[in-house]
């Protein structure tokens, strides 16, 4: 048993040694900068992402050492595993394929004794044909009038994904339909929704793979309740997305259409199947969203062949696990310097926390070291106005900056300071990397003292095309599975939503006594909190 | 020196003392939730809230500890002190009198030798008037159409408080018109916010306290432009908020009107000065703005005034130490379960981020106990389906729940699994807690295993009123002031986001000459960030 223990491999242990000589002020960042050739030796450029990686606490030696664990831990092994339809996730016994949905070339994909590519190759044309009849009029609403809203029924990994991308790209947003999205039960939610759609010209589609997640279920009740008061029949403005066989795929409940999900693609991991593919289609168009999965497919095989020194997800894996498990920081923070990335925050910490929140390995044994880390953080240079007083003389926390060459918007070119404000925005986000690195010392005046030492990575993209938004969304993916397989955990499962779930199931039979009025008394609820 | 330290003093090494005693077996919060009489003992109400810290892991031992602490440090009397207008802006050599703002009494406040009471009611009666007239029509756009949008241009302190306030009563928005958020710099938030207003109807709303902020300068010159080409002269569309003889406030610059600041008010303590006022008014009416303020007042009261024992912001504060700084959480999460609190998130993030997150005290010693934690949550239901996978079973960290009594939207009563949606966001809240509270062991199987003893605190409001959201606003003001009195530290300057200004403004001369063409390659950008 110890020896399955991380802690006890040799490599881990020399890691930890290696902490221990970049933790001497000699290896403070801004001396370690002053290489000249750090740069070059810390950054790689690939698929259409740069990455440097060079103001993060590590040397030629530890970057050796990562890689070696890297190998050690047969990561890009597992990886191609799972792209080949292997059952890596384990505790749930199925394959994780969402690299299939993306996978443009001739190749069978096989799982089960299956090839999976013919299905998936007749959804992406069922949704573009479908699609295009929502665009052309020809599949409508239920009183004539074409769809002009969708709302988006779903939560979770049939959610953040979705909303990354449709707000990443809502400059392209011309189709004249417009997205909302329905997740929480919280009824504010379905009041706020429905107070700015129009019923007549609203298409719901509901996502949800069992068609039973509660959410879902107590929104589209509400949805048939509202309809029906609206006087128009809700099942003429309806679509599921589910698995094959789910009630909501169920023939005998009317729709328009029922698209398939998969067992072998988790919620988190599904932006790129028809739970992506039918909203985004139907607010960018179906071309838009192939770009998106032709940016991931790239990055798929980049992350599955090239090598450990060159693989960006892989080295932004090793970079995690190093500030984690060698340099103790407990949470990291994405900082976009490009708004339309703001909502890749949420996706990533569902995505990151969801997948990397784990105390067992997928054998069932305790983890020795902790997995996952907290993802937080906000756009640039919004975050700067915000808790960036802590980032500089408060608790550290490692950073990934994301720049952006080119805007979305070219019209707007006035200048201030004598730049524009996409320049503006780079010159603070280069400014806070290196201040952040370096700090800068004030004998006189302690407050206006800098400690430095900050470590971030910067992720460059030359704009934020479709493609170049579908590479951003494959380069966290890789980047979650790789430290997975290196903590050997399993990714794709989620049995700590469980127990709430079997909770919530037990209190419903206490809440329903009880009338939530605004003129009720406390005492009311704290026997209502003693009770649950 | 060393008799100054926080660690030395006998108060903070017997917590050091007592969280060993809470960290053994036995004070697992399973055991601890045993005692009947918990909920009476660790909850109390107050000012309109509820609070109940019963899963948080402390005993009565801890509390009177904790309670010592407080009295220690006379955290109350610094409070009252800053109510007074005492320069607690030590640092700046101010006052901070952002309770000042929401004083309804006739007493006066004096800073400086003057009373600041007749200014405050000026602006307020100002502001009451100035809405007046643009919702009557009298004060409009430069073509004779009403105002149907604001534009806020403002970042940080003169936004995220606004942004909370404005879409938790977003429901009550009953003037015909819509509020938008134009705060970074970043280009595609302009491109954003001007696709979806309409220029003739739209009020420019400018809020800087210097008028000298990059992010400010930058949106307004782009604005001039946008409103140019447009053939509308923006100074018929335009309002500021900003100190008295700033160039906002200049008079050779046309403009509607401005209306002013004090240097006694920080940025993100003025949600409720005219930096709020204004914004709020135009949306919400002038008479809900008020109401914000009355509930705030009677939280200033109640912080001010009542027992330690009963004073609900200054409890919070001595549990987020005890977390923080004894049992070692460096991070806490805010699940507000109701939807319009969901931008309360990012303002606590920036008032408590910013405000704690500082290395030296006030009088410039290094502090020797680590000050503010990392801030982020999510709403409830959706923090389940996204990172509560980690909150059981990985890194633990403590969580404030928020429940709302009675909903904004009384109308949606659709009933799913015998209860409404509202029914199902309690059993989940109160499911969460205790479930993240107890655990639930499962020796089989480990990946099934729940660790539990994970804390967390339960804040209730009756409803979200005008006054709800007031008090919770100055709920977590107070706190964040506490706990930064506890370990001296001054919560209202922030010293820290002056270097990456400084690195800001030399990147300029550089970035400048970069094209930023979406057809560039990496290696020019390289050349940038190897320069800056």
């Amino acid at each position: 048993m110890s020896a399955k223990k991380l802690s006890n491999l040799p490599v881990w242990q020399k890691l930890t040694q290696q902490a221990l000589i970049m933790n001497r002020p000699e290896n403070h960042l801004r001396n370690l900068l002053r290489d000249e050739n750090r740069l070059e030796r810390f950054s790689s450029e690939s698929s259409g992402l740069w990455y440097d990686f060079s103001r993060q606490r590590i040397n030629e030696k530890t970057l050796e050492l990562l890689i070696g664990l890297a190998e050690e831990r047969e990561v890009q092994q597992q990886f191609r595993a799972m792209v080949r339809g292997e059952k890596v996730n384990q505790t749930e016994n199925r394959a994780a394929l969402h690299t299939a949905l993306r996978n443009f070339s001739d190749d069978p994909v096989f799982t089960d004794g299956k090839d999976v590519m013919p299905d998936i190759r007749k959804i992406r044309h069922d949704i573009r044909s479908f699609v295009e009849k929502v665009h052309s009029g020809e599949i409508k609403g239920s009183t004539g009038k074409p769809f002009r809203h969708i709302i988006v029924i779903g939560i979770g990994g049939s959610y953040h994904g979705t909303e990354f991308v449709s707000d990443a790209l809502h400059a392209f947003a011309d189709k004249n339909i417009e997205i909302n999205y329905l997740s929480n039960v919280d009824i504010h939610n379905f009041g706020k929704v429905v107070s700015r759609t129009d019923p007549e010209t609203t298409l719901w589609l509901v996502i949800s793979k069992s068609y039973k997640t509660t959410e879902v279920l107590a929104n589209v009740n509400q949805a048939y309740e509202f309809m029906k008061e609206k006087g128009l029949p809700l099942e003429k403005h309806l679509v599921t997305v589910t698995s094959k066989g789910s009630p909501g795929d169920d023939p005998s409940i009317p729709k328009i259409r029922a698209f398939h999900m998969y067992d072998f693609i988790g919620g988190r991991y599904s932006v790129t199947s028809a739970v992506g593919g039918v909203p985004l289609s139907l607010c960018l168009g179906y071309d838009r969203f192939e770009r998106v999965l032709k940016g991931a497919e790239e990055m798929d095989h980049h992350a599955k062949d090239s090598p450990p020194h060159e693989n960006l997800p892989l080295l932004a894996a090793l970079i995690s696990i190093w500030n984690n498990n060698f340099l103790g920081y407990e949470a990291q923070a994405i900082i976009p310097y490009a708004s339309p990335l703001r909502k890749l925050i949420p996706h990533v910490q569902q995505l990151y926390m969801e997948s990397t929140g784990k105390f067992v390995t997928k054998e069932g044994d305790l983890l020795d070291v902790p997995a996952g880390v907290i993802i937080f953080g906000e756009a640039g240079t919004m975050a700067q106005h915000s808790f960036f007083q802590l980032a500089h003389q408060g608790r550290p926390f490692p950073i990934d900056f994301i720049g952006v060459i080119s805007p979305q918007y070219q019209e707007f070119k006035c200048k201030t300071n004598g730049i524009t404000n996409h320049q503006e925005l780079w010159a603070n986000m280069l400014a806070q990397a290196r201040s952040l690195a370096e700090g800068r010392e004030n004998k006189d005046d302690p407050k206006k003292s800098f400690p430095g030492n900050r470590p971030s990575s910067l992720i460059l993209l030359k704009e934020l095309s479709p493609e170049d938004i579908g590479r951003l969304l494959a380069f966290y993916e890789a980047k979650t599975v790789f430290e997975s397989f290196i903590w050997g955990i399993n990714p794709f499962d989620q049995f700590g939503v469980e127990l709430g779930k079997i909770l919530a199931a037990d209190a419903r039979s206490k809440v329903k006594n009880y009338p939530f009025d605004s003129g009720d008394d406390f005492s009311l609820y704290k026997k209502l909190v003693r009770e649950v």
